[in-house]
């Protein structure tokens, strides 16, 4: 019923997370009725460019336009802490709270045998390799299970160097309501108290 | 802070109906992490095709590929009953009921005097050109104040015409409960009701 251009734009865009057919046909009749034409044909390039352009940095394993990320090359980073995070998503979340300065390292995944997904699949062996030269190795894999998992796979691993291994604190979100928080996160938030 | 071809993208997909930066940077994000290459660069070729093919049918202004639209062109459709309706989204509503088988028109708008949207702005002229011909016109404008008054201005319009003129019904959505409804559409109902 849609003429074929319009057609396959929203199969396109009902691939993207949380797009249902309705949502990608609102989209793709947003665009296909605007008078600009420019804004679309920038938008057509811009994700080629992206494409082409982004890589992983061959340090950390961010996304990147360069070989070396922009972290990595940085002069005016803490050299000697390490953030492991398991997706280049969660860089750019720390990087936007602008308060940590230290490099960070790319996993592209968390260990999760349901998926098939096992160390191996990890970037665990590039980690392992430049690992020695940092003093604190931040654990910042998600609070899930698997993030869990992944995060004690990590720290048995990385007690054979002489390193301070950490992990993000748990507690409770700040500006929260008590009665709002789950047991285990209310437990947490007791169990790690901390002078006032 | 993202690479510049990522943040490009972003802005791109936050001009979208509905989708803030937050969820620009979810789809920009998941792409730039797609393994496969193939489905971003022909999503980008699909956006340049569309703005290249889609133009507007001269007879009935709906969104097609061709001068003349499948439906304006089709032999199989009754061409004696018109339905006018604001926008080719609406055209493409009534098409997947599949039981409305007359030609369309396409407004492209509704008066709104607040928007500076004015008769003269509407594909009203070539609606008038044409209309001669059939015996039936629908007016199928949204419910909403400007929906009305468009609907309004062209009855007056159309009365010139050997024409008999209808407007959708109003009445209760099937399989709407009662106490939902609001009392405009109730009265409507009572006003409208049928013999059972």
């Amino acid at each position: 019923m849609y003429p074929k251009s319009i057609k396959d734009l929203i199969e396109d865009f009902s691939k993207l997370p949380g797009v249902g057919e309705k949502t990608a046909e609102r989209f793709v009749l947003f665009l296909a009725t605007q008078k600009e034409k420019d804004g679309i044909l920038s938008f057509s390039s811009h994700l080629k460019e992206m494409t082409d352009k982004i890589v992983k940095c061959e340090r950390c394993h961010m996304l990147t336009e360069d070989t070396i990320c922009d972290i990595c090359k940085s002069k005016e980073r803490d050299t000697e802490t390490l953030m492991v995070v398991s997706d280049s998503k969660d860089v750019f979340v720390f990087e936007k709270m602008k308060t940590y300065h230290g490099q960070y390292h790319v996993l592209d995944g968390v260990i999760d045998f349901s998926k098939g997904i096992s160390p191996e699949d990890l970037n665990i062996d590039s980690l392992l390799k430049k690992v020695a030269s940092y003093k604190e190795v931040i654990i910042a894999t998600n609070g899930t299970v698997e993030g869990e998992l992944t995060a004690k796979y990590l720290k048995a691993l990385l007690s054979d160097f002489n390193l301070s291994i950490t992990r993000l604190a748990y507690g409770l979100p700040v500006g929260s309501d008590l009665k709002y928080a789950d047991e285990l996160t209310l437990n947490k938030a007791v169990e790690n108290r901390q002078k006032y």
